[in-house]
């Protein structure tokens, strides 16, 4: 079972692949898709080549993408929402099923606390996952991952029947 | 030159074909695309293939789609942007140039007032395409057809060089 998560930004999208076995878990990779354009359409279409390519390499069993909560920036929103569209089309046209999280709902299944805050969340990840132990990367990146482990988390009971 | 303008709602999401000839404007078609579901992933491929039908049957050589503008609802302005990711991607990946519009700059462009309400805006559209005179459409519908018509306002002269 690979479990693909995705955690769309304003700016970097970052993504991480989890491969889940009864003998235990296993970071493929973990890092942002690559992005070059600020503007919408541009963006949204790097977007999807991105997941494409990660969907026909990984070939994940399913997505875990976080679902967006409430912001003050209704601007910041919007571009974020706008993303989320273009890649729950990707991966669910790519016959990828779908997961979504909220931040809290990420937090409380991998530190047991929603009120976690980020170095928490980071610190159980690299517990969790010792090959993240070292690894030196965007908060984006740890959020995927983050992700990725919920997903796990919230269906190991079903992944392995 | 034919025009697609998209209105995309959160329960519906309108669409108008104009046909713009040096000789005159024709409206080839204007409704709303069928959508069943509720939820958002499926939702989000049903608007992906109507879409994409449009496309197919039609070949407009642009679209115009309402660019969101800011909402006391950000569960409303996220959904709608959702939308607004799926269909731009569908669009562009078809190599159909996209033009965006907020309610004000159709407005202006319909009426010549970006203060005019929505009656006021059907008038126009009424009086500018007699074929719509007697339509009895939703308001979305109304809507996706001012937004062609603001695109071919927007672009008249460069369209025919």
């Amino acid at each position: 079972m690979i479990i693909l998560g995705i955690d769309p930004g304003t700016v970097r999208v970052g993504y991480a692949l989890l491969k889940a076995e009864k003998s235990g878990l296993t970071l493929l990779k973990a890092d942002l898709i690559p992005i070059t354009s600020k503007k919408g359409i541009l963006r949204l279409e790097e977007i999807h080549k991105g997941v494409l390519n990660l969907i026909k390499t990984w070939r994940p069993d399913c997505l875990a993408l976080e679902r967006l909560f409430f912001s003050k920036n209704q601007k910041t929103v919007m571009s974020v929402a706008e993303a989320r569209g273009a890649i729950l089309l990707t991966t669910s046209l790519a016959g990828v099923k779908v997961f979504e999280y909220t931040p809290l709902e990420v937090k409380k299944s991998v530190t047991g606390n929603g009120r976690a805050d980020k170095l928490q969340v980071q610190k159980i990840v690299k517990l969790t996952l010792p090959a993240t132990a070292k690894l030196d990367a965007q908060d984006d990146v740890f959020d995927a991952i983050a992700l990725a482990l919920t997903c796990y988390y919230n269906n190991r009971l079903t992944f392995f029947d």
